[in-house]
């Protein structure tokens, strides 16, 4: 039985993760959850699955728990997140957060030695090379959820690191594949989230359409598999069947494909280095499908992906503000405070005034995050 | 260095092979080899590799050749190409002859410890569970060397044998996959010879004509990587970039990719577990090709692969009987005695009048593979 701890419970991650533990009671045991704002949901699960831990964002929200289930452990802000995250019993912390404000949990669980499954990409942009040399010192692995980097990942079973040509992420193109830049000047908050082919949350929905989420995708890889950019290449593949792929020395290619449900990346995480049924997952037929499609993707077109090689291949804290530019941008234009363009222009902004600081430590990191967004907030 | 043995040194396979081996002088030795009547081309082969055994089909020519070659052991017929089988200094035997000729040497290479990679499909489909019996019983590696089958294995690698779903064979179609069964009545032997995607020998390339390259391979699959038949599926993929797939119990499906060139999985049986660069190789660009396309396969336009299924299902010498009346009909049909479609009504009136002997040895299946081959002659 392992042990599963949970960052992010209610969101979409987290709700697929719950999925895929419900499927397999004789395998899995949530242990310990963290949760936002959403009570309600929060309240459902533990019913349901009966942890030990459990925190949410705000005090009040914990007493109102607190007093329902006299027998969990109920935690809240900032501080119950770490608890949740370095809970003892865990064996395997799932991280489902979304943004920067995962990267502190992250590195405490390292330290605790919780093997991690990771889907909070933004914890890599911001500080990878923190999270790698945490993870490295500790013997702790470190396993990818998003769908690309699984399946680079299961791409890479068997295999030796020496023998990689180079990695390729696919990208569906998001919700405005097919409009134009100047398409784009008018779109609105719900076109954009309106993914073709992922159900997915809010902010990675946006990301998707402005590719900074394929951006954020390369930094991560070119941390998780020890890769530089020049050998991490994304192509356009607007079905998103097949999920990533690894070209080898000798010019073989392997590939992970599936119809897209991100239950299949969440188990293969929990079950790795084995595979569980997942009757619930609907098979791929590609004859069903009938074609694959494949274009080369335009750095002009979609200019946060040019923008995030860039801050990628500076390094040092230009990924955090990349990162944190784009997540304060992002906020905003979900409120309805800038348009869909204006997010990639407060990106490029806060790249162009920052001064890059090499191997910066957790502090800096969080200062320049912080900067970064009330810089961000600025120009609103 | 890994000292190499080669049957079938100027067919199509062989020479890809030789080929390889040139590109990699520092990994690759070859120390053994045999061939047919092409003396020409046996002559250049030992300026060039300078191995220590030769043979050749027949005793005339063998003895030209020592003649020319006093330092080389020059041998001949089947005695000959038993020996460079089991030649003691050869590490891995690539066999690359055609046809059940090859099931004797293969036997005894595996008795003799060598590791084997395998071409000769028909050798596995004439006799399988002789084969894995006996490479088993010696501890006896078998790597495959057909594109399908090294795309098989290398999605296998990393992987658990329990957590297969089913194995998923792509087939370009061959020369004739965009006519009708009408169609075919009144096709020649060069229409047959032209195939879209492979650049191969004949014998294989009518058989993919007809579809039975593909039957063969599913119980060549069988037999490999010990798989029932109804885990084994067949697909259309006109462009031959995916070589075939494995899919998985979680839904996870990993594939192969490559441009179609044989020394990839050549290679990929000689460096195993490792890979090597192979820089003549092209790389494969997805957004040149845009397209991939998928079909299901219909058994009754392609009726050679519903006989092997059947053939294979069934077991016992009936698979014997497929290959032999196959090999008998095409060399037929190739002689231009018979019609294209005069092929399948030979393997299917071979298969018809067949009483089933389960668990041949070998000397069964030599009598009724020689039985079956003079029962089609007798109906041209």
């Amino acid at each position: 039985m392992k042990k599963i701890g949970l960052l992010g419970a209610t969101g979409s991650i987290g709700l697929q993760t719950l999925n895929v533990i419900k499927q397999h009671p004789d395998q899995f045991d949530l242990v310990a959850f963290s949760a936002g704002k959403n009570i309600k949901k929060t309240q459902e699960i533990i019913y349901e699955f009966k942890p030990k831990v459990v925190s949410v964002a705000k005090n009040d929200d914990a007493l109102i728990l607190k007093r329902e289930f006299p027998n969990v452990q109920i935690l809240s802000g900032e501080e119950g997140l770490v608890e949740v995250s370095v809970y003892k019993e865990t064996d395997i912390l799932v991280n489902a957060v979304i943004g920067s404000v995962g990267l502190s949990p992250t590195l405490q669980a390292i330290e605790a030695k919780k093997t991690i499954a990771l889907a909070n990409k933004e914890t890599l942009v911001t500080a990878g090379h923190l999270v790698m040399q945490a993870a490295n010192e500790n013997n702790v692995k470190l396993l990818p959820v998003d769908s690309e980097h699984s399946a680079i990942f299961q791409c890479l079973q068997g295999e030796k690191e020496k023998n990689i040509e180079r990695l390729i992420l696919t990208a569906s193109g998001g919700s405005f594949r097919d409009r134009t830049r100047e398409d784009l000047q008018s779109v609105t908050v719900k076109d954009a989230l309106n993914h073709p082919n992922w159900s997915m949350g809010a902010k990675i929905t946006i990301d998707s359409a402005t590719m900074m989420n394929k951006g954020l995708e390369v930094i991560e890889a070119h941390w998780l598999f020890d890769m530089p950019y020049d050998k991490i290449d994304v192509i356009l593949h607007r079905e998103s069947i097949i999920h990533s792929m690894v070209e080898y020395h000798d010019r073989s290619i392997i590939a992970q494909l599936g119809t897209p449900d991100m239950r299949v990346p969440i188990q293969y995480a929990l079950t790795y280095p084995d595979r569980s049924v997942l009757p619930a997952a609907k098979r791929l037929n590609l004859t069903e499908i009938g074609m694959l499609h494949f274009e080369s993707m335009d750095l002009d077109r979609f200019r946060c992906l040019r923008f995030a090689y860039e801050a990628g291949k500076a390094g040092g804290t230009l990924p955090t503000v990349l990162n944190a530019a784009n997540e304060a941008a992002v906020a905003a234009f979900l409120e309805g405070e800038i348009s869909f363009l204006q997010i990639e222009d407060c990106i490029e902004k806060a790249i162009k005034r920052h001064h890059v600081q090499a191997n910066p430590d957790l502090q800096t990191i969080q200062e320049v995050d912080l900067e970064t967004r009330q810089y961000v907030r600025s120009l609103i």
